[in-house]
């Protein structure tokens, strides 16, 4: 498929919900209620034929008795009505699907295959595409089309295309990103993947000049020689990150109850990430740490780190750290340390790399000072801070995120930071609040922001290793 | 040394803090100010020649200038000063002193070492006892003592006994568990370890009746040989969570500046944690799980478990995850998949070993009947639940809370809590504020509760191994 094909997909000008009502804890009407309210130059039809309108608006019995030209269809109704839904479509010639209904090949039973089977000849018979069914649909921005229960979803765009087999995966990662302050360019869920499947979508995100970095969760693939050949065009170009889900016995049988898919061997699927150059993820959380590393710091090459932190603790964790990921911490030089050591008391600190600031409480001015003494040393390529949001704290936030921010400017040397969650309680929800809006602030300035060191690290080595085999190429 | 001669350090009638002023900005007033607000029945003398009175209170310009008996000295004046201010303490008799100050072998010079080897003479030929120096102090609940800055610390005691060479690790891993509603017996920061080292501090913990889980962040030991042997004993009476900071040749390096200790090879730690039956743990929050673990269930020796959760992908990364630990997941009967299949619509679910609810949005009743019919199940030990707390909810988080822990009671299962962040944005608190709140109800009713899945998992794993070691000896 050209990048053509999928403006009814992404972009339709008219939508048909099949099984549409006004009821939110329904699939049809929560989906219909979201699509219906983030209408922008679409029409949205809805279909039921047991209900002559949803607040308000009329009902069509069966889509074929829409004048108008459907781009696009959802279909949210039980599984034994989806054949003939999907035959409804293909003679209204609706271009693509998607189909919310669970009741397929996943359960493992004769009928749902059958019925799986049958829907996709129909949609093939009638050059019709399907998405599903066993998911949670599209979220295209610029259209009102959105992921279940993505009702608040932005329209903005952004650099983030999201596919996944899950849609719980694809709702909560879209989420998290969006409540980051990322935006994304498209989020796909394909559940079964019964016609449009991984290389539809990688395709098109390959194409996608406004797609940026892939994220993907896949649990199985069609065809193990394309799927590789398809990643590896897009990796010289932009990075793809898979968590691939069911590489155990216990979670290849998951993988069976969940999606209908064949898991694969560990052994493959190592195969699969060393030729593609795709970049591995274990989970959601390191995936969403992965996305924050390329949307701020993509480029990163550099492997000389210096390191600051208020605590021994934590600078002997960040070397730890950091040489079991293969990247280096320098000794600086006398004209360095004495620099720092200008801002900082004689006892209780260290103004060797890493710079242990002896408290926590970074005063601002001293700090600023002693980043720029840093960032003016040519054994340092970037900074790492782990910097504490703390409860006895003197509002001094704030001009410390303008001096990291300056001076990274103007130094042109990338800065990371880690803010970890220093509080666990209930009733001390304004240091996490802090911690967030303060996350949000580095995020939207392009410091990337992580919870612990450890991950921070584990990050900047893949992405590290990413450029460097991009390049090579 | 025995327990008894711990009653002047953890429990002191009297104690001088040299050093003592009103400025909370200082180490010294911020401990006076501390401990001064924590008085029970202990008495507490200011020393400072410099100032008349402290609040109101009288100072004494030299220990040797206070009528009454000292059990403790606090001292955190500068490093220069500090050889004549113990001087001044064994004068006076003092059973025990804390240095808070720095400046000492860590430094790197030649004065500091002096100095360090000076005071560890005049402590040793007078029998008092040195914790420090370049350290943050002792919390003992029983006690006016806290470390910094832990002014609302509470008089409760509990199971876990911490003991760093760090001041900010102890304070801050202390603040995390006090904040999550668990308690502790002592945490000691004792920094450079010139006089009491991990050995006193391990064996006391050992023989304390109301320990019941000691954690250690350890930079470097003076006698290997002993700290096994010490470690060995306690092991099968109580678990000894380590982690060893400093074990590449950067983190070794950091470890010389930040408390002057000896590191050690990767190799020779590797075999402290095989021959002693201490735990390893990566960092701060892996020891935190652990700690959630051993508190909520010490005793949890089974590795079959069931696990539900609300959505394929969980579903699959459970069974990835427990597996990946050696912990099964076996097929339910018929008659369980039956009984589970009664409470659930016919598709969009797996009523399989992982149950996948269909959605993260259960519903209390029919959510309670599942969790009966899993725990009557004879092939399953435990149950791991991975609950998502999320925006859209309608308020049947209470009730679910009842019916997991009524079950797990009744049916005498452990259930293992998953309760994951997924909210990340700073305008969405509310998510995360009721998520803690649960943890905590949840932990205070021997429900652990963890951020994600797969540290659950990694817990559960080395809680089990722990147990069947201890078993075997």
């Amino acid at each position: 498929m050209v990048a053509d094909d999928f403006q009814p997909i992404f972009k339709p000008r008219t939508i048909a919900v099949i099984g549409a009502s006004s009821d939110p804890r329904k699939f049809g009407g929560q989906t219909y209620l979201a699509v219906k309210g983030r209408v922008d130059d679409e029409k949205i039809y809805a279909v039921n034929p047991n209900v002559p309108e949803i607040n308000g608006e009329k009902t069509y019995p069966r889509i074929q008795d829409i004048s108008d030209d459907i781009d696009f269809a959802i279909i949210a109704v039980p599984a034994s009505f989806v054949v003939q839904a999907v035959r409804d479509c293909a003679e209204k010639k609706v271009r693509a699907v998607e189909i919310l209904s669970a009741g397929f090949t996943e359960t493992g039973t004769g009928e749902g295959a059958l019925w799986e089977k049958e829907i996709t000849e129909i949609a093939r018979q009638n050059g019709m595409r399907i998405i599903g069914p066993n998911c949670f649909g599209v979220y295209s921005p610029e259209s009102a089309l959105t992921i279940l229960p993505g009702p608040d979803y932005p329209k903005e765009t952004g650099p983030l295309g999201i596919l996944a087999q899950s849609g719980g995966f694809t709702t909560n990662l879209a989420r998290r990103v969006l409540e980051l302050g990322m935006r994304i360019s498209k989020a796909v869920s394909y559940g079964n993947a019964c016609d449009m499947n991984e290389i539809d979508f990688l395709s098109y995100f390959g194409d996608d000049d406004r797609t940026r970095i892939v994220a993907g969760y896949i649990e199985g693939v069609r065809d193990g020689k394309l799927f590789i050949d398809t990643v590896k065009k897009i990796t010289p170009e932009k990075p793809v990150i898979i968590w691939k889900g069911g590489l155990t016995g216990q979670g290849s049988r998951a993988v069976a109850s969940h999606t209908a898919s064949l898991a694969g061997s560990r052994e493959r699927w190592k195969g699969f990430f060393r030729q593609s150059g795709a970049i591995p993820a274990g989970g959601i959380s390191e995936m969403l740490d992965l996305i924050i590393g390329f949307h701020c710091v993509p480029d990163i090459q550099v492997k000389r780190f210096a390191v600051v932190g208020g605590g021994g603790a934590i600078t002997v964790a960040a070397a730890d750290a950091l040489e079991n990921e293969g990247l280096s911490i320098l000794p600086f030089s006398g004209k360095t340390r004495q620099a720092i050591r200008a801002h900082l008391p004689p006892h209780g600190n260290s103004v060797k790399n890493p710079v242990d600031m002896g408290s926590p409480m970074f005063v601002p001015k001293p700090f600023k000072a002693i980043l720029e003494a840093i960032t003016e040393s040519n054994i340092v390529d970037a900074v790492i801070i782990e910097q504490l949001i703390l409860l006895f704290r003197d509002g001094f936030d704030e001009e410390l995120a303008e001096a990291i921010h300056s001076v990274s400017t103007s130094s042109g040397k990338p800065v990371i930071l880690t803010l970890p969650q220093t509080s666990t309680g209930s009733h001390v929800m304004e240091v996490e609040e802090t911690r967030r809006k303060y996350r949000e602030w580095y995020l939207s300035h392009s410091i990337p922001v992580f919870d612990t060191l450890e991950r921070a690290v584990k990050v900047l080595g893949k992405i590290i290793r990413y450029n460097e085999l991009r390049d090579k190429r």
